[in-house]
């Protein structure tokens, strides 16, 4: 019974946060990006496309980066001349709206995109707000074609799904009919393949995903 | 600080509810394994050959299935001959002792081994004790090598790895000797690479892998 109160006591702060993270971002003129998906889903490799394709229609880009403990993936970032910070949860399974508040006032980024790479996890991040503009799930073909039917409330939860690692939908046997039909029974958000293999340029995916946060942002 | 009290209260209930259900496998001959790993990294395939290896040896097998929501792995199970019981978390990121103690009653098995497939998460479900005598990871190759670096308390807190989908290695470059440095910085575990691509039987990864359990339950 405890659990509970204190679990709606720290979603009750935590949606209060975000409301003040969506003020500070409107008046920044930030659009922020949350970007959430199991571990190994190509949160990254996407992070890294969309930031590139932004880049090339001359809007600016940067990144907040969860991870548990490690910086691997924030010093990708470093190496690519994106800015970002990294916000180590020492173990916790999610971002939450304060977290991000602190990443984002030592970021220092204004007129923008900034995504926030979440935690490697298909459960928990879903039930945090962070005041963002944006639920974005990257979902890999690798993990099957069945997760909208199996993961409810994360794709119920996004505004939209990045379905990456589509190259190997044949060696994986993926039906992306099944996927469809598992995402249409919990929500309308848009479907986004890509395949960003080592060595692609310009996936189209990509390109549509990015039309899609800059059409919202406007 | 409240989070953090009640956090600590129930890690402490579960652990002697864990230990009682130490005690009842150890009396009714039954081997738990727990298999945990992240969401489509193929816990319920392996799982799923891994029965169908034991039964091979004359030795009886159920399993004892964790889902959000859904009874999809639950009824692969059935179809396949294999006594197994759902355990439904409506939304919980994790299985605990309390859980697995209710399952394990109402699966009514003895002398043999139960799988516990835990729920889709790389994070959670390493805080959990549940019993069980052998707690192993399904990490699938498509996920990447550098898992064992970025999460690292389950990879820290397992007997065994089971790499999964090792068909995979040259399609997405997994680059096994990263992985293998991964694990070696946190654990003494050993691997085992697994390959259940559709149509295949008789896996020596799987069959040296049903050896350790065989062998760590003698």
């Amino acid at each position: 019974m405890s659990e509970i109160i204190v679990m709606k006591e720290l979603l009750g702060e935590n949606s209060r946060i975000a409301e003040e993270n969506r003020e500070i971002y409107k008046k920044d003129s930030v659009f922020m990006v949350n970007i959430m998906g199991a571990p190994g889903a190509g949160k990254t490799t996407l992070i890294k496309a969309l930031c590139d394709e932004l880049r090339s229609r001359n809007v600016d880009s940067a990144v907040i980066e969860g991870d548990l403990y490690s910086t691997i993936d924030a010093d990708k970032f470093n190496d690519n001349g994106v800015k970002s910070v990294e916000i180590n949860t020492c173990g916790e399974c999610h971002l939450d709206a304060a977290v991000i508040k602190s990443g984002y006032d030592s970021l220092g980024f204004r007129n923008g995109v900034v995504f926030i790479e979440n935690v490697g996890n298909l459960i928990c991040p879903a039930e945090f707000d962070l005041g963002e503009s944006l639920k974005v799930v990257c979902a890999s073909v690798p993990e099957g074609d069945d997760k909208p039917f199996k993961y409810v409330p994360m794709f119920s939860y996004v505004d939209a799904v990045a379905l990456t690692k589509c190259d190997l939908k044949e060696a994986v046997g993926f039906d992306i009919s099944n996927f469809r039909k598992g995402m249409e029974a919990v929500n309308e958000a848009p479907v986004f393949e890509t395949s960003l293999k080592k060595g692609t340029s310009s996936d189209p995916g990509v390109k549509a995903l990015v039309d899609h946060i800059l059409e919202k942002r406007a």
